[in-house]
């Protein structure tokens, strides 16, 4: 058993909206510290996301091939070497928010799906929690881009991936951290529990 | 010569700040994208980060071990294990913001630094970026927290890290990315430029 963590802990006292943006809304709560003291917390209110690891089939034996995206990300004013992902519909589940976006971003519908983990991209002022699926069976179909969402779809192979990931070719955070699963993944170290589209919720 | 990106890249036409608050900052700009149209991007403005990779002497052969933190994540709702971080100070020089944050994080001072890369943890609404350090040649010191700062310092081998990586028990974008270095470093596949504490711009 761990060590209880009442020293570390901080609790709600009181909340105010002070951003509702058409995209970003942002809170300042007023927390208790565990020394009793009194502090505000700002942060960014997001509803969740999902990434994709899309594998391409690859003979046995052969080097691992990813789908990727190369997409302009404005805060950052470059175009950013990413694995594909969105945002979750009010309600969504995340399965099928992740079969939704990997179809509407690279056209791809995947055969089989694996559930690998989940990750907070900014724990210091974003509530946001991505949901990390790979996916592999890619059939290649049509986009359906949003409107204003421009990007670029290319494969990789993996010595690429982790070649850009030490050179900073790469600098995305979730896709450094998918990389540590490719990695592991590829290597035989870690293992997923791959799952048929069509079981579960996703065949809604 | 990789192929223009005219048509991804999206132009800043007015700017507007929405939220001046006592730490979070943030933007709606209009833009013009690729296709002529316009569109609006809301984002927070950061001054920057480091991350430092805290490596203990251990003997040669033996297991890595590494320094982290435990600390509770307001806006995630849970304590999480991470690699010691920080935000810039204006104008400051990022390695010796590393330093600064190791000591007054951790305690530690540091015989030796690499530099490893950047990190963008949010590329779709914050404007951060991490220079992510390795240090070694550590001493232990007295902490220095900031007012309102609750955090363990803690020392983890590195297989616990990647099995942590890989069930869950560490989530963090930053520290995820930091396990990739981590483990590459480690077998050998990758290597990093060490340089005395003493030398650079660190001396000041």
């Amino acid at each position: 058993m761990p060590p209880p963590d009442d020293h570390l802990i901080e609790h709600l006292d009181a909340r105010q909206d002070i951003l509702h943006g058409n995209f970003l809304h942002a809170r300042r709560d007023t927390v208790r510290l565990p020394s009793g003291r009194h502090a505000t917390r700002e942060y960014v209110v997001h509803p969740g996301a999902v990434m994709i690891v899309p594998l391409l089939d690859t003979p046995a034996g052969a080097p691992w091939q990813v789908i990727m995206e190369r997409q302009f990300r404005y805060p950052v004013g470059q175009v950013i070497t990413e694995f594909p992902a969105g945002k979750r519909d009010p309600g969504e589940d995340l399965w099928l928010c992740a079969q939704r976006e990997l179809r509407e971003e690279t056209g791809y519908r995947a055969a089989e799906w694996a559930h690998a983990g989940v990750l907070h991209p900014l724990v210091a002022y974003s509530t946001e929690i991505i949901d990390v699926w790979f996916a592999r069976g890619l059939r290649a179909g049509e986009r359906a881009l949003d409107e204003g969402e421009f990007l670029d779809v290319i494969s990789v192979g993996l010595d690429d991936v982790l070649l850009w990931c030490r050179d900073g070719r790469i600098t995305d955070g979730k896709t450094l951290a998918a990389a540590l699963w490719l990695q592991n993944l590829a290597s035989g170290a870690w293992s997923l529990e791959w799952q048929p589209a069509a079981a579960g919720p996703a065949a809604g």
